[in-house]
């Protein structure tokens, strides 16, 4: 069996010269378009000012100074066009598509210049080839990952979240159906305020609708009124079905142990690792040309997002130790605690803790993960407390306490202010909701409220805490239906009538996400499965298992999704904590259901898992630098594994506070991947490019950030001169990916 | 055979409680010992403002507020003393001394408190022992150690260059001599200026002595005037002598190659390495406890030294390319460069490389070392020019150009303020004099007093490249000799009348030391042997051997250095670049010849020449993010077994704009040693201790920065207080080391 490949690449028609008029034009074009960012570019690394009057000038100078040439050369530009060819075909091109791209075309056409691929080698594969496995299996396999794929699409839909074009449009071919780009389905995300615009307004929210929200079997339905509650008649919003959900996961589960499946997908991995290689080894230094020939990006000019970081420890220990000693000096005198009733100066606070935060160093204050906490993530955890003291730790890294958490809202907006000095850094931090109490979310809201806790550079998630058990053991919730309830609720009626808690539905526009999280090395012995108690049963001290949470997390979030977008507000997508350690059942559970996960290590125990995650694409945001201090040795990451199989990982920093040194911890995650793994320019700006597509940045700051087409795969979906990331590279995976998708789909068809 | 050794522990006597009015006197005796440090401290690092109200009126309060309560606790103070015990009976000590340190005891004894070991577990070895090796070899080889320690020695003294007092101690006992501390030789560092005194000031030089300085085979001879010179009649100043060495060299080659010699050392660096091991075990935590009690100071706030960093690329890439781009801003129309006799502006000179700041980045400024450099130095230092074009490199790194190296000056004191305001880090960058022309130093000094190249935070070194076989193929020297003359006889003659070059009298004053630098893999396959020609009778186009080049450094600096001292100026230390690759015979000649090296990874391949550095504590800047992108990748660096082991290391960044990414590459090494290593704060501490110790930084600087007793062994050289190292940890080392050098002295006697 021949298995031939239609691959796109992109081809430049005509134009064998390029002259300094047009080269003249796409620089104005270039210099105006990113102009907004040049100005601040050169100079944020090292802080010159930033109204420098010459500068200024300059770029004036820069940008106006051919300007005359271009109406002269307008006439001369030709058409680019981007069609498909065959692989083989690509070795017979002429060498004038060799030629420079972003130098070339302005805007003048409908194509962007940037779409050009200049010429690399690729690696192509002749003969019959059933991926090294039987007939049998490869149809087996190919019909197993088939139908998973099906599976995390539905899913995916059902709650708003994303599956990309490509693995989507092999579906509908082998379904025999035309993919139409509008059935494409997306979150929405709250565009960052207009100028002027007050983030905090709680106006224009729309009326309320009336509408009745209440839980049944752990789920929460929308119905038109209370009298269709009682009768449990919900809107017709659709959401997973429990029955069917558990049989998708069984099928699965008994998938990703499946002998064929299993070796097929190892195989493949292992391919995808090999012909990376050889990939780089021919076409590394035509990818670094690339880049050298893109004007004024670099790495440290391009967007690159936090993907995962606690908002409790988002500033580094020095911060921390600074922002003690500096609360003392000013505040010594203030009431900030209150013991048994009697109130307490930061002064009396400290003298009780037998301190003086003079004498306070990054040692004493102990927040750091050092070798004890390897394997230990209990130990972990008590690094929270500052000089292990819990009240340091209510004081000045909680929302709640009595000065209103305002030394942590000082904090964050500090960190964010540091975010913003370095122009091109985002953060998306987590906040808890614990699910013990149903005003939580509304105290949270106050919080962010009363001290304005916003910034672009930040994009906020609500993590939730698995510590079900802790809360049935002190009798704080009856039933395990009851902490849903308290976490999902509050939201849901926010939506129906905003107006009723106006703070809160101004902080839900802010939240992007929901994320799971605790330590996942605990096992809960419980098996998910049609026969497990429904929430509002599960009324023993033990947590359930993590699939358990993970669907009604899901569950939830799909509903509340579907009610949201009808009302047109934000959705949240689902990015839980997975296979940092645990069962793979895990990964297993958030193929399912999350939009992309955080961690993912274990992705190295399931070669299935591992194909799946890749073939769609599920974004990884990777800490290498956490899990130094936890779980596993820096150059035993798979970080840059799954980068040259093509998975899509980011990093991410997930406490500087305990993990970082230095001033910058997201660069100083990604100077020590580089440096440890070897990474080129061009693989830090497509793991850059990688973390601004998992984010939950707005699709306003997307365009802005990655350019116009950055909802396409392919090169066509790049812009090189805002990612600095190389066509060559993106063509590489794209093609790569098409490849893979297509053995599937060879492998369904002769079924 | 049972081998007894005395250990010194430190013990406190009496006192069982520690009442608050000591530890309010220490506090404040400590408050107002670091009073100038905490000041800066708090804000170093987040910059807020220095002068802030709030800040110094706090720490003025906490100074004085326990004032009265010292006068009234004066007398219940008691002695400390210091005294020797032999280790078995550590185990029987009262729990009394296992009382914290550095609350108890203000400076009212002779002895400073810091001085008190906390208890911690040792590991003691009973039982006949000849480390595993027959009674022979082991007398063998100790003897064999011995000598090369003695022959160490020898040319340390004879160059004003350290040799520890331990191991002198030692080889005393050996002798049957007394050590007396007067007997201890230093170098000569020029102290930073006082307030007011200008460091380029050129006054006060003493007088013309009128001698003349002559070259002899290769070295330059002092001579009371022409007559004598003619005759041969030096003065009187002490010298190596060629034959002498060579027997030396010949003794040491043939030691490391001794089979009995080098299996005792690989068991005693096992043991080392095992030691070590349980160590960390056992007292790991007690080492943080120590760190933790010590006020005020952490890893952050102790100082460190770049021990090993190039001038020419001592700014980060993003500093060069911003500092670029603004300098053609400021200076396009500003003569910069000729080509040919036509004079070029900065603009002209970018036009004609086809170049605009305006559209440089990181990536097409291509200075940064990738992949690509690995094993290949060649390749390296083609990164030395920016985009490739040696006229940027000529206009931007060199002193030497149509504008007088003025911007290598600029971006030079741009890195020393930013090395200012970070506080606690120092650097030695080096400076190129090529021996090339006579001249050469005429001009690097009139260019670092031209644009007043001073900061106290940098200390000088020259650099000398070994690239005799380019010169002489381009016919720039005759012979050999002639470099080494050109290289050294202008400091003889500027030594002898100061005032006959007062610009380069300044500049020596801040020049602390010479290295010796190229890619030690180029194999010269010439051995340094008497029957070698004299220098000045080598005229072959090929490079003598790196041990030829070593030994004539040497022996020029060694002869002046006598006659520096002689006339009460600074001296040179000898620290050349050193196995980095190449033969082991580069870390043998070191081993007789340089006060401390860079690199060192080779003593991996020698383990008699690795445990001689260890017992001679040859102090090792290495550069693990060099290497990586070099010669080694980075988890195979051993840098960490060697600190385990307890060789003398520091961190060094060799070429921040080659290989480093974020705006503090000091900061960023040791974040990287620290999370692929896993250092413990103690470690890091440790370190940093080392590079002081290892720097050029003036009495005075390591007074200051270290304790008032740095150069004494062991915890009694240790100031907690300043260093942020634990005292359990100097003890180990130092008891270690004693361990070690008692073996060998029993192996000695037993002969």
């Amino acid at each position: 069996m021949l298995i031939y490949l239609s691959l796109p690449i992109i081809k430049l028609h005509g134009r064998k010269e390029t002259d300094d008029r047009t080269r003249a034009i796409a620089e104005r074009v270039f210099a105006s378009e990113t102009k907004e960012d040049d100005i601040r570019d050169e100079i944020s690394l090292f802080d010159v000012a930033d109204d420098c009057p010459i500068l200024n000038q300059e770029l004036a100078q820069h940008v106006t100074e051919d300007d005359d040439e271009e109406k002269r050369s307008k006439k001369s530009l030709k058409k680019i066009s981007l069609f498909m060819v065959h692989p083989n075909l690509i070795f017979n091109q002429s060498p004038h598509s060799k030629k420079h791209l972003s130098r070339t075309q302005p805007l003048l056409e409908d194509k962007p210049t940037y779409l050009e691929v200049p010429h690399f080698q690729r690696l192509s594969i002749t003969g019959d080839y059933a991926a090294g496995v039987t007939m049998d299996d490869f149809e087996l396999a190919c019909t197993g990952l088939y139908r998973a794929l099906t599976i995390r699409e539905k899913y995916m839909r059902l709650a708003f979240q994303r599956f990309p074009n490509t693995p989507s449009q092999f579906l509908c071919k082998i379904e025999g159906e035309q993919w139409k780009p509008e059935d494409q389905v997306l979150p929405v995300f709250t565009s960052p305020p207009k100028s002027g615009e007050d983030p905090f307004c709680t106006k224009d929210f729309p009326p309320n609708l009336g509408y009745v929200a209440r839980m049944k079997d752990g789920v929460i339905y929308v119905y038109k009124d209370a009298a269709s509650a009682d009768k449990h008649q919900p809107l017709n919003h659709p959401g997973p079905d429990l029955v069917t959900f558990i049989d998708d996961m069984n099928f699965l589960i008994a998938l990703i142990a499946q002998g064929p499946t299993k070796s097929y997908s190892h195989r493949r991995l292992k391919f995808l690792m090999s012909k990376f290689n050889v990939h780089e080894m021919l076409n590394e230094m035509e990818e670094m040309k690339e880049l050298k020939k893109n004007p004024h990006r670099d790495f440290y000019n391009c967007r690159k997002v936090d993907t995962h970081i606690h908002a409790a420890a988002c500033m580094n220990q020095k911060h921390l130790l600074r922002f003690i000693k500096k609360s003392y000096r000013v505040d010594a005198d203030r009431v900030v605690h209150v013991l048994k009733g009697k109130e307490m100066t930061m002064k009396e606070l400290f003298a009780s803790l037998n301190l003086h935060p003079y004498d306070l160093t990054v040692d004493s204050l102990d927040v750091h993960a050092g070798r004890q906490t390897f394997q230990r993530f209990d130990k972990f955890n008590a690094k929270y407390n500052p000089v292990g003291a819990s009240e340091l730790r209510d004081l000045f890294m909680k929302t709640e306490n009595h000065i209103s958490g305002e030394y942590f809202a000082t904090i964050i907006k500090e960190v964010a202010s540091d975010l913003e000095d370095a122009r091109y850094q985002y953060a998306e931090p987590r906040l808890s909701i614990y699910g013990c109490n149903p005003n939580e979310w509304t105290k949270l809201a106050s919080w962010f409220n009363k001290h304005r806790v916003f910034s672009p550079h930040l994009k906020w998630m609500i993590q939730v805490p698995r510590i079900y058990d802790i809360f049935r053991g002190r009798n704080f919730v009856p039933h395990f239906g009851k902490m849903l309830e308290n976490i999902f609720l509050p939201v849901f009626q926010a939506t129906i009538d905003p107006n009723s808690n106006p703070e809160l539905s101004v902080f839900l526009k802010h939240v992007t996400a929901f994320d799971s999280v605790d330590d996942e090395s605990k096992h809960s012995g419980h098996m998910f499965s049609t026969k497990s108690p429904k929430p509002e049963e599960w009324d023993i001290v033990k947590s359930p298992s993590y699939s358990y949470w993970i669907y009604y997390m899901y569950a939830n979030i799909a509903r509340l999704n579907q009610l949201r977008k009808e009302r047109g507000m934000n959705t949240f997508q689902f990015r839980p904590h997975c296979g940092e350690a645990g069962a793979v059942t895990h990964l297993l559970a958030c193929f399912m259901t999350a939009d992309n996960i955080s961690h993912g290590l274990n992705l190295k125990k399931s070669p299935v898992l591992q194909y799946l995650y890749y073939l769609a694409q599920v974004p990884i945001a990777m800490s290498p630098l956490s899990n130094n201090s936890l779980f596993l040795e820096y150059n035993k990451n798979p970080l840059q594994e799954f980068h040259k199989k093509g998975l899509m990982v980011s990093l991410s920093t997930d406490d500087p506070m305990q993990f970082h040194y230095t001033k910058e911890p997201l660069m100083e995650e990604y100077a020590i991947a580089a440096q440890v793994f070897k990474l080129s320019t061009c693989d830090m700006c497509e793991i850059a490019r990688n973390s601004v597509l998992q984010s939950g940045l707005s699709d306003e700051e997307k365009i802005h950030f990655l350019g116009t087409n950055y909802l396409k795969d392919g090169p066509e979906g790049n812009d090189i001169r805002k990612t600095n990331l190389a066509q060559i590279r993106m063509a590489y995976r794209y093609e790569t990916l098409c490849y893979e998708l297509n053995l599937i789909r060879e492998g369904v068809m002769a079924d």
